[in-house]
């Protein structure tokens, strides 16, 4: 491509209102537009390296025997509501009605579609397994889009699924999506880490995500000093070490509290500390009050919460709701006599003697016991901090900040079965068909890789991904030998069908310079005053070694390039 | 591919619900399937297709320096209204609220972002021309979705935009798209016709169609016995050829028409026939009543109606609205008397002593004459018929059916006006950018080349988005030395990256010979019984010839095949 006859444009300044260093140099670099909250226009350069990240994906699904096709994203809503999941999405699917009022949503995620382009036919186990997967736009209504390209409203989304007859063939099917998946990250070079996680809102046997690592994840990868594991923070056991508590039990006795509210102040009030005390959350869930009891000094984990109760959304309860049911202003819930489900974390058994919020304005419990109250439940449901106990080794777990670039879902017969998918065996007997879900995120592909290979300059495009994998840049338009000679490299690159762009723009060689760091292409060679003595220079965006190439080997050097 | 690993299906019976040649063959070739009204999931088999089509396109335009982009669907309702085009597209816009209630649109086509895409930079002169697109979803809540691919209410487009300082610039930006777009119905074998056609709702200075002949077309193409002449019926001019009449003029008379409603019943009462009349038709113009009078035996062209009145849209007046007006039941509307504005077609000022509807019910008037009433505007507002005479050379029009499969406009600077795009002139003065739009729907050219390709075995693909090049059909599995040379030939197309089917599948010869005919795959090698002579069965699906070939030629007649 020659810059001059393109439309192309750089910023100089960083971008107002990106708050990423992806999506600041994404648009500096002229990659990407916001248009609106949430959506971007993804311009010319940036396409280029989106179309590259697209062929990746769809050349290794392509390996594994996977084949292409494509859904409407306008999908009716009665599809949703089959599955159940119109209430699991609830007011993130964008819904609206057509001109004769049938209610349509853009569809989040397509198991449902994929269930019934599938049943339409294979209805015999010979006609098993089969893989199908769309490159797709998706709509979600995310309640606060951010991070440039890392959260967005609409974008391009790899979603394949996976048909078998059971559970074997699924292993089989999820291992090779497994497998197609570190290939596909590995080429874009994303430093990433496989985690177990919740299944979500897809449902299901198993998750894993693949986490590109960095420091604006908004996902906690818990890893683990001593050995291997690697989950999600969401669905990390807490392992419980606490001993039994061997002290003896006193009555429950009420205190006034004045002027204490927090878990610290109160703490300060007694002269204890956060683990004395157990914590009372009310939550509101699926428009239900219920309250959480954990041990001072941790905290909940929804997900878990979520996960316990088979619940779909949960917000902490609003003043007016904690007020009605303590009857006493925030701060002061505690299991005690409280009316309402009270669900109560495991490790507060080992407890004894502890101290609760009194469901009375500046009063508190102390010497609390379990005998003093009853919960519904009793579980896992804390967060896991950095230094807790691995589940598997016992050594001290570690956390990493990640963005979930990709997702691998077991789906077991769950979709079959609300979707009447089911398929006749040897015995022509009908069963339901084993699905699996899989998932990758282009433009967070494309924003991940920015996180990871940039410097102060601008982008550093990993090779496979690179809009160009070289520049070409004459340092003066008025040069005839420089242009002589940057033409014809440019010609010998394009008659070798390799990516190249030519920086023949009439601009200062500084401003050139800049850009093509900027955009992060990987190679420059620099046709300038030396030219004349049949000498170019070669500027390596990765090492930002320059060296000086005699012109009788620049082409093998670039052959050499491709080739890699 | 190889079939026996393949998600695969074909039908043999009739599709229900299509009403269309190209829409029934897509289906029971497993091709396409319907999701719900006007929209269609793309199985995997047409997806290949569909990618085909997507690369002669995309080729096309690169091939002409155009630079593609990605816009999102999601636009906010807002740049249509900057635009004035909110009213334009009405109710075949989906709109949405997001979750905080700001108004959405599902794009239907993409001026104006391309016009916010295109401000952003280039303000200078010197940044022009440039040519942006795009291959991108589109969305029309369409009133009434129809054969198939061809009017649906999701469907991919190929958007393109010129922009341009001048008139002349614009001009030869458009002549490229009109080459390219040559070029990309050649290469899909679409025997197409160029016509001049309204601008409608994208406003502008020029229009032109591709349109692919077709009996299942919505437009009529109107050509010319006697020279190129070439238009969509739409706008095409009815050329004057009546002679004022030398008649005396009567007075007018009120006359009582029992019985006699239609144009034939009345005609038949005076012993006159249809032309002598001059038929008032009522309709509601964008929420006004007006009358249209017309020759008796003409019909009203609502789009040269809609230009006249630079409305958006335009339909019958409501029974209960005509009653209104004309104070009498419907069918006696006339022009005298009449209390709305009334268009008059110009050919009636050559008319004298003729036949209106009396505003009253059972009444006519006789002897009517323009001296009688008073129309707001006279203009051609007929639309033509086959063997009117051709406005350029005086000899018979003709009629053919098009599908609409792409179209240029000439936009001027109605969109940079609107949007705000401005450059530096070289005076340094601030110049409205000429831009031009260009699109082409891919689905729809699907349909198009199945409607023009297809015998009554199923689909018959042009070579350049067949699914596959070739088949290769074993007749027995069991036949160890049919398998092997039909697994060495596909490996020998698969080494060299042809594009072939190798249908492995355990079914008798004629399914697999009927499903390879129904798709369309041009050429077919069978491996039969004479494979132990080393002879194989040659099929073209264009020609219908078989032949044998012995197998010592057949890769070099593979090569051949691939090479062309």
């Amino acid at each position: 491509m020659k810059l001059s006859k393109s439309f192309f444009y750089t910023l100089r300044e960083n971008a107002k209102d990106e708050d990423s260093v992806s999506s600041n140099l994404l648009v500096r670099a002229g990659m990407i537009k916001k248009s609106s909250n949430g959506m971007y226009m993804i311009m010319p350069m940036g396409k280029k390296v989106l179309a590259k990240i697209e062929n990746i994906v769809r050349e290794e699904m392509d390996a594994k025997d996977a084949q292409e096709l494509l859904m409407p994203a306008l999908i009716p809503e009665e599809v949703y509501i089959k599955s159940g999941r119109r209430e699991v999405f609830g007011s993130n699917m964008f819904t609206m009605n057509d001109r004769y009022m049938k209610r349509y949503v853009l569809g989040p995620t397509h198991e449902e579609l994929f269930a019934v382009a599938a049943s339409m036919d294979g209805k015999s186990y010979k006609d098993f397994p089969y893989n199908l997967y769309q490159i797709q736009t998706k709509f979600r209504d995310e309640t606060r889009p951010r991070y440039g390209l890392i959260r967005v409203r609409e974008f391009i989304m790899k979603d394949a699924y996976t048909f078998d007859i059971d559970e074997a063939g699924l292993d089989e099917a999820y291992a090779k999506m497994y497998d197609a998946y570190c290939r596909i990250f590995d080429r874009m070079e994303l430093e990433y880490k496989i985690v177990k996680a919740d299944t979500g809102a897809m449902g299901g046997l198993l998750s894993e995500e693949y986490q590109a690592i960095s420091g604006i994840g908004e996902d906690i990868v818990v890893g683990c000093e001593g050995c291997d594991f690697s989950s999600n923070l969401e669905i990390t056991e807490v392992v419980d070490t606490l001993q039994d508590s061997q002290e003896e039990e006193f009555e429950i006795q009420l205190v006034e509290t004045p002027n204490a509210k927090t878990i610290e102040e109160v703490a300060a009030f007694f002269g204890k500390e956060p683990k004395d005390f157990v914590k009372t959350l009310l939550y509101n869930v699926d428009g239900k009050i219920v309250a959480f009891c954990i041990p001072g000094d941790r905290e909940l984990n929804e997900t878990k919460a979520l996960k316990l109760l088979k619940a779909n959304e949960m917000e902490l309860a609003s003043f007016e709701d904690v007020e009605k049911i303590t009857h006493a202003r925030v701060g002061f819930a505690g299991p005690v006599g409280l009316d309402c489900p009270v669900y109560m974390d495991r490790m507060i058994k080992h407890m004894k003697n502890f101290i609760i919020g009194a469901n009375k304005s500046d009063h508190h419990y102390v010497n609390v016991n379990l005998s003093d109250f009853t919960p519904e439940l009793v579980a896992d449901l804390c967060q896991v901090k950095e230094g807790d106990i691995c589940p598997v080794c016992g050594k001290p777990l570690t956390f990493q900040h990640g963005i979930e670039v990709g997702n691998l879902f077991k789906l077991g017969t769950k979709y079959a079965q609300s979707m009447n998918l089911y398929y006749t065996d040897a015995n022509n007997q009908l069963q339901p068909v084993w699905m699996g879900s899989y998932g990758i995120g282009l433009e967070r592909c494309m924003a991940a890789i920015v996180e990871q290979h940039h410097d102060d300059k601008g982008i550093i495009w990993p090779k496979e991904v690179a809009p160009f994998i070289l520049s070409i840049v004459p340092i003066s338009l008025k040069d005839e030998k420089q242009m002589e000679i940057a033409n014809d490299l440019y010609n010998y690159c394009t008659k070798n069908k390799y990516s190249v762009l030519l920086d023949d723009r009439n601009e200062r060689p500084g401003v050139k310079f800049k850009d093509m760091e900027l955009i992060g292409i990987p190679y420059r060679i620099t046709v300038g005053r030396k030219a004349q003595e049949g000498i170019l220079e070669f500027s390596n965006r990765y090492t930002g070694e320059k060296e000086e190439v005699s012109i009788d080997s620049i082409k093998s050097m670039i052959d050499e390039l491709y080739k890699a």
